[in-house]
């Protein structure tokens, strides 16, 4: 299924994004204040059943059917020394998903979450992008559409994961090339090199920047240069599934990364997502608070492959369960609303 | 069933704590370091792993079976108009648990937990602890004795919660009378009360404190004197299942005040417990850190009913399930085990 026809048509998506349902919201408000409760005492679960009454424009917003996307690319970059891993471990862990072995596997079946797991031409990794786009047009589009072909219109949700060695350093390249700021502080250990490794994405990353400097800023050209095909997959499903009112849980730095590119050209693309955790990689936090979101879980999670937004699904399917299961305090003869 | 027969009994109890079993914690830690991921990148999954693998002996620890225990009590102390609600409420969510309405039925119900409400002599609120002991020791030993009975041996989570109206007074006294500190830094608003009734919260528990000050400072005096039914029930629930080696989900607020005379006697009681979330009620915080434990969400919760611990429930679920599932690096062939 073709998406986006071409790179102008997915900026134009992004230029136009849809809203959600103002009156579904109201309704789910209304319906929070008359709950068994104290008002507010529900905090964030809340909040949540609310967002997802607006997203999926329904009072009492249900998960019946929800997916846990995760994508897999390999990266020229990693010619230059920046992972712990080598590269053949990216299409080992697709098959270790396809055998049912991964962290994924377990904690997407723990959240009721369908896994799909979509491998990108990993024999073909990205150029190297400190010399020269890590993408071609064709190349980028392509792993945007193959992003968008996983939201199927009736998902309740969708979480999305990546895998990749190599990942962490186009993650950091592509907020630091995103938003202001130097590139250390959006570089760290990745799934686990040491403090040379560090100086070494951070050398590669710097010299990449000054390469595609002069490029134009649009979140195709970020995503296309310094970005990769699993997390272009990933953009491309995130504003597939705003075009389809479909609530998407973000996982950790690199997932959060494929974001970064779009909210640059419009803030407003975040307002469908809900970041599921805080990674322990130092720049996610530091990437939530520009994009102005509040992580739901914050357990030190580094792995990647949606882990810890499969795990926070569990949180979305508590919220939604006492928003539609409780009973109002007219139904209880249960005094005192505050 | 009488667990405790006596005051003595309890106090014995609580001195002579077993522990978790170190084979089978290193045994798990072992398997860690043998699943497909990066060591340590599932973060603190891994460590309840590890943790419910020494309380439950095995390499592998599950939940089949888990069980989320709501006690309800009333409190004399309410007579001084510390909470924003009527004490008959307490008996209308009690009856709501039992309809099914209230958010505990929805939120046990998302996690698999059995539901078990134990409402205590609702029509004999304890008496006024600004005047005299809110319990006689019969009547402090039969709530720890119904706490403690809720505890089979076979269950492999217990989660607690309580309800109680006025009970976060009683928590704060609690609080205070265990640790050293002022009073105000306990107290809070609650369900949702004013300024002003903070302010009677204050007053009424200094003037309990120092109209018991002379008495002795044994966990189940504490628990006797300033406690309440409910809060003593958890207190013997959660001794109870250190017996039987059932590791517990602790609540907010009003939940965790229970270990706090246990904690001050012998901060040992806490190894066998995880807290849950942190609540918005601002004590919460505090306490949590004096007991040494981290909270698995902050979501700013604050409602009371074991409603946290179950959200907290699919979080232990996760990580068993992927300590349970994952392949091992040898039996998934992937290479760079870290």
């Amino acid at each position: 299924m073709i998406c986006f026809a071409s790179a102008r048509d997915f900026e134009t998506a992004l230029a136009t994004l849809a809203e959600a349902s103002a009156d579904a919201r109201n309704d789910a408000l209304v319906r929070q204040g008359e709950l068994t409760k104290p008002a507010g005492s529900l905090g964030r679960l809340e909040e949540i059943a609310v967002f997802f009454a607006g997203w999926q424009g329904r009072a009492r917003p249900r998960i019946d059917r929800a997916r846990a996307a995760i994508f897999a690319g390999n990266h020229g970059v990693t010619v230059h020394g920046v992972s712990a891993f080598p590269p053949s471990v990216t299409a080992q862990m697709v098959a270790n998903f396809s055998g049912g072995g991964a962290a994924i596997n377990t904690l997407s079946a723990a959240a009721g979450l369908e896994l799909t797991v979509v491998a990108l031409d990993l024999d073909r990794p990205t150029a190297d992008f400190a010399a020269g786009a890590a993408m071609s047009e064709t190349e980028c589009l392509d792993a945007l559409n193959r992003g968008a072909a996983v939201v199927d219109a009736d998902l309740d949700l969708l979480t999305l994961g990546e895998m990749g060695i190599g990942n962490s350093t186009v993650a950091a390249a592509l907020c630091a090339r995103s938003f202001a700021g130097a590139v250390p502080g959006w570089v760290g250990p990745g799934t686990g090199i040491d403090g040379h490794g560090v100086a070494r994405k951070i050398e590669v990353i710097e010299r990449a920047l000054a390469f595609h400097a002069d490029a134009p800023r649009s979140a195709f050209e970020t995503l296309r240069r310094v970005g990769g095909r699993e997390i272009a997959a990933i953009a491309g499903a995130i504003l597939r599934a705003r075009q389809l009112g479909v609530p998407v849980l973000l996982d950790g730095f690199i997932c959060t990364s494929a974001i970064a590119p779009l909210a640059a050209e419009n803030p407003a693309i975040v307002t469908h997502c809900i970041a599921g955790h805080c990674s322990a990689e130092p720049g996610h936090k530091r990437l939530l608070a520009l994009l102005g979101l509040d992580p739901l879980l914050s357990l030190g999670m580094r792995l990647g492959e949606g882990s810890g937004a499969a795990v926070a699904a569990n949180i979305i399917r508590s919220a939604l369960a006492a928003h539609d299961g409780m009973a109002t305090f007219a139904e209880a003869a249960v005094s005192g609303s505050l």
